[in-house]
């Protein structure tokens, strides 16, 4: 529809060099750095780098990238925990055109050679700790272009004795840069930022590649729905590698905050640093909690300043929940996939809620919420009608985002891409019910769900029971292909350590707990296989069935 | 430069519906509104609305502009003081596809016909306590196809007692659309969203053109650098026709803030409001803190949590700032123009500052400082070199800007925009220093500096003398055309009642304390004219001298 306003003024109103200029989290650190160049940035031991220095190292390693011939769009992959060379990666690599891959530390050798060679990687940036599985995958990768640049951490001992596996290590290729270079901001927002490869629960990784525009407002709209304050003190748990922080390292420098680096994720270390460093934000995923309340008594540490945390990836169960909050953590959860950047939708908190017995906030906890600030609609769409379901609480439909943090596709691949992107909406293949006020809950992830004689089985809904089986240390429940019903709910049963049990002792009592067709008519006792995130791999025990 | 990575997956990693959505602040109210529908989000009087309330009724507004006739890019003026219907308008408006005109509501006959003529207007939304100007105005106006609605606000004896100038008011308006009706989405986030006449402090005022991006990023980039927490209480003292109330309107909207509408600018009412709505943040003028520092003292209040307040326009003088923070305010000057949707930058404050002094903190505070997070960069520039001046806090050049909250340009002047913004950077016109650590101090209006001898005269810095002067209520210096000297400065002089001077005791006084060529070498006394928003109109005095 023509435009008014617009038409009277063509031709001298379009976007010039002073009105428009690319979001990119790039802005964000040039910004901080000129006004508060002496607060402190980074902190990983007694490594303490302000926000001037911080930026000089990322420059200097954008230099250093040029020089060594980096062209603008390739590919740096790292492979580094949460270390001070992380979070500068997050800078450097894109003030110097290139595009950042973070790779998974416990990927396996195959894995890694298959996304050397699948995102053609230039630069090869590489804690000495995983030299031995490195020097493997870079044998076996096609990919013969790669220049291999060592991290070697001090403070790690795996690290300090690891082969070295390239000419220079990252201090002496950063030496090679200068602080003067003259960094360029991406030609257009939509340019590509970082390269992330899909976890791998369901087969090959696909590389979701991200854009400026999406870090930047990624960034920007954490920061009013987690009520972030400026100058946080921020432990860095969560793996850079994974879906990039959820984009913090890139907020902080927005709120000129101070990140403390957590390589090594044990209770005790994150209390000590909790404690050392006035940590006030965290956060990670519901096993990081776990590990936290459990811990033993000595180690814990209640902090007398309160502490947010954001938590994603599995919905906090209630008794840990508990713990925690009594820890004086609060706790948010927030939700999302390796193609939206990390969280687009929240738990949000209502003061009307306040009242409520713990065991019903918990309930509320556990629910994935609303669209954040930068996400602008979140649907659940019935699988054959494509309406909404409705906000009943119990219809499934498979979740749906628009947003300007979703991916720009899947790298190489335009079929995938289109099956995720091209019908308006990216489709989770999360599976949820929408509650009367409009916040989702996942029940499943869509090729987790059993079709049985022709009903649903949500095989978590069948987990939760079989994890209130005495000795189960971890449940999963996969659909057996069935000559009468299509397909029955197989369980794998990893028990706790010494505790046994057999399929008739667990099918009886699922029998107590659940409709009949839901219970499982197999069951099988075996360690389930798992990702570096502790996520169950399912493909693992469906391929299992198959052979 | 060719980019590797987007010239690979070239075809298939476009801009979607599904990632690229265009920024725009009617996404926050959408979101907000479903969030927290029953949360109060207008407050005037005993008029409450709940954010889904106040959505509704932005959404008729925009089914009943729309349903009288509004075409895309129309323009919609409204002649209102910081009311609900002015908020309303805000979102509304455009979501009818309409691009709002605020209109200050002290401008003479002369201007408010100009600008109904100049910007087109379709609609006028008008509160009936200006209809005896604004019947004037449409009356001398050529525009003839103005559809009046009449705003009638019960709490205002002047609007009740005022003459209907439209068929319908506002509320028989709105009941014409529907709360059903399916707004639209912007389809560029670089479309028009509102027009804002500059004040006029230089003569004929210039319609400035808002884009919804620059609304959005504004609005979004605020929060980090104000620090703003969730659900604030906002007394929104800053009137919405100014820079559309800084933007705080749509930025209430993303933390769902609740505004508390302030209509009087009065010491009474403000403390007032402070104090039953709990306010903790407003934005006003320098003048506005005067005005409470000034209040009797049964009028005044302090609270008793803390109060944010956001001022700008001219930096706060000294002893205001001292009082108003003994109020227990805590005041951050921030700097921007119409052309700029208000503050694109601000005093940071720096915690190795909290020591200092008073005096040196009241120093500190009095500048401009540096850019915030929505602002890419701040230059000083020599108006000879074009290089950035050096950073020491003397050298005066041309405040320059690059912002994605920049204007679009100047409506129907291609010849001021290509001059405003042609350059890479948009001009100010503001003269500035730049301190050593990079903060910005505004000393001069570029037009108001007076060259007399080949010697730069601040007309600012001889103010500041003339303000000493025992009983000057206002001063201003302009240049006088000189055939010796080319310039020389001349002062006016406004004194406070009862208070009198001589030309000669002036002169003497600044003898004492300024060097010579910088002396006055006529003085007048006189009213000096002012904007609606307390500015002195030097144009006006410029005027005196030629005629």
């Amino acid at each position: 529809m023509q435009n008014v306003m617009d038409e009277t003024n063509r031709g001298f109103m379009d976007r010039r060099a002073a009105n428009h200029i690319p979001l990119t989290p790039l802005s964000f650190i040039a910004r901080i750095a000129a006004i508060y160049p002496d607060r402190e940035a980074v902190v990983y031991h007694d490594r303490r780098y302000s926000w001037q220095q911080t930026y000089e190292r990322c420059v200097k390693l954008a230099d250093a990238l040029i020089k060594a011939g980096l062209k603008k769009g390739e590919v740096v992959t790292i492979m580094c925990p949460n270390t001070p060379e992380m979070v500068e990666a997050h800078f450097g690599v894109a003030m110097a055109g290139g595009v950042l891959n973070t790779m998974n530390t416990r990927l396996d050798t195959d894995t890694i050679s298959y996304i050397l060679d699948h995102a053609e990687t230039r630069f090869l940036l590489t804690d000495t700790a995983f030299s031995d599985q490195m020097a493997k995958a870079l044998a076996q990768a096609d990919n013969n272009q790669i220049t291999v640049i060592d991290i070697i951490d001090k403070f790690d001992e795996e690290s300090r004795d690891g082969a070295r596996l390239g000419a220079l290590d990252y201090e002496a290729f950063i030496a090679t840069g200068s602080a003067d270079y003259d960094w360029q901001m991406p030609e257009d927002e939509w340019d590509a930022m970082a390269l992330n490869y899909t976890s791998g629960t369901s087969g090959k990784p696909k590389g979701v590649v991200y854009h400026h525009r999406g870090a930047y407002l990624m960034a920007m709209g954490t920061i009013p729905d987690w009520g972030l304050p400026r100058h946080p003190r921020y432990l860095y748990i969560v793996p850079l590698f994974h879906c990039n922080g959820w984009g913090h390292a890139w907020m902080m420098a927005i709120v000129a905050g101070t990140i403390i680096c957590c390589r090594k994720i044990a209770a005790d270390n994150i209390f000590n640093l909790i404690k050392a460093h006035k940590v006030t934000h965290f956060g990670g995923a519901p096993i990081v909690l776990s590990l936290l309340v459990n811990a033993p008594e000595e180690v814990r540490f209640t902090p007398d300043w309160p502490v947010q945390v954001m938590t994603a990836g599995a919905p906090p169960p209630a008794a840990i929940l508990e713990k925690v909050e009594a820890m004086g953590l609060t706790v948010t959860q927030v939700y999302g996939l390796t193609e939206t950047y990390g969280h687009l939708s929240h738990c949000a908190w209502n003061e009307d809620w306040d009242g409520l017995d713990f065991t019903e906030q918990a309930r509320i906890k556990a629910r994935q919420g609303v669209n954040m600030a930068h996400t602008e609609a979140i649907q659940v769409l019935d699988q054959e009608t494509s309406e909404h379901v409705p906000w009943d609480g119990e219809t499934m439909g498979e979740v749906m985002f628009r947003s300007n943090c979703i991916m720009k596709g899947y790298h190489k691949n335009p079929d995938a891409t289109e099956e995720a992107l091209g019908e308006g909406y990216f489709k989770s293949g999360d599976l949820a019910v929408c509650h009367p006020n409009g916040y989702i809950e996942i029940k499943d992830r869509l090729k987790d769900i059993i079709i049985s004689g022709g009903e649903n089985i949500s095989s978590v809904e069948v987990e939760g029971v079989l994890y209130r089986f005495p000795g189960v240390a971890f449940a999963a429940v996969v659909a057996k292909p069935d000559e009468k019903w299509g397909e029955t709910p197989c369980a794998f049963l990893e028990m706790k350590a010494g505790e046994t049990a057999t399929q008739e002792e667990v099918i009886a009592f699922c029998r107590e707990h659940l409709a009949g067709f839901k219970c499982p008519k197999t069951v099988m006792f075996t360690e389930i296989p798992k990702t570096s995130t502790g996520k169950l791999q399912k493909f693992k025990l469906r391929a299992l069935l198959d052979s």
